[in-house]
């Protein structure tokens, strides 16, 4: 294998393919990229068995063929070599990388180590605006679980139907929000990885553009640019969110977001080192108290709101309270409850594509 | 104690103040900061024991008083309270802050348990330009041991003679520096904490204006802009630097700084993981050959130089190979050579006001 290309297209290829690249694995080959040129084009692949990148880039090909190279220690190496004319080819000795009167060479492995990934996958479609797609998914992702408890978890389900509706919770919160489908193969549901999700909004640099998601099986494949992302889809059952969401609240608050935030950071602050994280809305017809307690002191804020329905108390975990805050857009938003032990729901108060719910904590006191 | 003042300048000092407070102490007075308002004036104090810092700020005093609150969490809570008019007084209760409709109370600690802390520090004193003191501090410091093997040296020889001279060494490597004193009282040297050394940089927020250092026995104290930093000074034999510093050399070698610095760069990433971080340098006539070699893959680069002198073959830790280069100002750099085995030392090819000294590596090859 020959090829020359230039620093700058070579290091953008292998810093976005690297992050496919295992972490510690007991297959040093998955922590490779895998590099093959040919007719003019050179093709960087890396894949965790879970996630897979490949990117195609323009080259001057002099001699066709595949090797293997460490994935995180080239793309390290070539981001310092942006601004040169890089040379690369394959010799006994491994991988010779030449710039100028220097050169570097790296251990290999053989191509044939590598696995065999399927990019062809076509079964269904789903087309959507690129920032469509982007806000989804950064509305959702958040309230994907972190630990691997019940794996199903750590991914978001994908309702395509009239529109992509899209659901992420973590056993104490729950996110849910909509996007428009402008052309679709037929209806589907899908679990898909949050990290899967988070790699295609970063690969996504338009903004009114379209974008596909194709689905064959257990794999999702998005191709944008001369990149394709391949994943794992997760199986098994979600949870039922009409089994989960309210239909009707007791009680309706409309706040101002950005002073309801500002109250609950401060509120937070007194109890940082505490378990549950907890602070207390008391909601009254003319305005909400905000307030936290532990043993170092405590806060007790006033922050104006429009009630609408019967006062109550109301404890929860800040933390999840300010998530979904912050992932609100509008400035006035309104949050729904049915009592001090029932979930609650925060959304814009105008436009309602999105949609938080939280499971209260029972008051001790 | 009761006092009104505004946000921002509140936020602003107890920050500042903070970073003196003890951060896991057994006694907890060390992790406070002491607030007493007295005469429209409030000052905030917090010390470790080692570092001690105090800023005073204008507001109105109601009941003058002293009480010590835990210094972190006033800090964050405080910051969060930039816009608002705030209002501070103790109770039974402990403190209390009162903003808009809101308050905190926070648990606190007597005054009386406060150390005394000696800010009348005033038997010698060095002046100079506040950009010389801030350059000198940043040309020096990172050399200082970071361990507590010899606990001298996790501090800068300050030399207050015609000039101050500063140095800082860990064992493997030595920074030199030198600034102009405008006024002082007589010579002295002292040895000062890196960290004290920090902390004085960042207070200084002008450039030409003068800023003065006293000294008495075992403390050193600069004052400015209503902020005082006070620190314990170290006691003991620092290494002289007229016995480590050749005097002559076998060989000069003349770079482009950004030039050496990327193929070092590029070098060191082979061989991250290794114990030693070791590189080359080939010396020769015509130029720099730079390279290291790792089970991974070698890198072997040329570098343009200008060479005076004897050839020869050194290794050494890239790290501090990169600091020295990082920290010299101008484009073109000098490095001076003894041998492979012998101390070299690397400059600015013009104004050689500051020095770094480094250890070569034993090669086993």
């Amino acid at each position: 294998m020959k090829f020359v290309c230039d620093g700058l297209s070579l290091s953008e290829a292998v810093m976005k393919v690297s992050k496919a690249c295992a972490v510690r694995s007991t297959a040093p080959v998955m922590e490779c990229i895998k590099i093959s040129a040919d007719n003019d084009e050179v093709v960087f692949l890396a894949s965790d068995g879970e996630l897979s990148i490949q990117k195609t880039v323009k080259a001057e090909v002099f001699e066709s063929g595949e090797i293997c190279v460490p994935g995180k220690l080239f793309s390290d190496f070539v981001s310092k070599l942006t601004g040169e004319e890089i040379s690369i080819n394959t010799s006994d000795k491994g991988m010779e990388i030449r710039y100028r009167d220097s050169g570097t060479s790296m251990q290999t492995i053989r191509a044939e180590e590598f696995p065999k990934i399927d990019l062809e996958i076509g079964e269904n479609y789903f087309e959507m605006k690129q920032n469509d797609l982007k806000k989804i998914i950064s509305e959702t992702t958040f309230c994907c679980a972190q630990d691997d408890a019940r794996p199903v978890l750590k991914g978001c389900l994908m309702e395509f139907g009239d529109k992509l509706e899209m659901t992420a919770l973590d056993g104490y919160r729950l996110a849910l929000s909509e996007a428009k489908i402008l052309s679709k193969s037929g209806e589907k549901s899908l679990i898909c990885p949050a990290r899967t999700l988070g790699e295609i909004s970063r690969m996504l640099t338009g903004e009114e553009e379209e974008i596909t998601l194709y689905n064959k099986g257990g794999l999702l494949m998005v191709k944008s640019d001369g990149m394709i992302v391949v994943s794992r889809l997760y199986q098994g059952d979600f949870i039922k969110k009409e089994n989960v969401l309210p239909s009707r609240f007791t009680t309706n608050v409309t706040f101002d977001k950005n002073e309801l935030i500002a109250s609950v950071e401060r509120a937070a602050i007194l109890i940082r080192g505490d378990k549950n994280n907890l602070i207390t809305l008391e909601i009254e017809n003319d305005g909400v108290n905000v307030s936290s307690a532990s043993e170092i002191g405590n806060v007790a804020e006033r922050v104006s709101a429009e009630t609408d329905g019967v006062e109550l108390n109301i404890s929860m975990n800040a933390k999840y309270l300010l998530d979904a805050l912050r992932a609100l857009e509008e400035e006035k938003i309104t949050i729904s409850f049915n009592g001090a032990v029932s979930p609650f729901i925060l959304q814009n108060a105008e436009k309602k594509e999105s949609l938080y719910l939280i499971l209260p904590v029972r008051n001790a006191a």
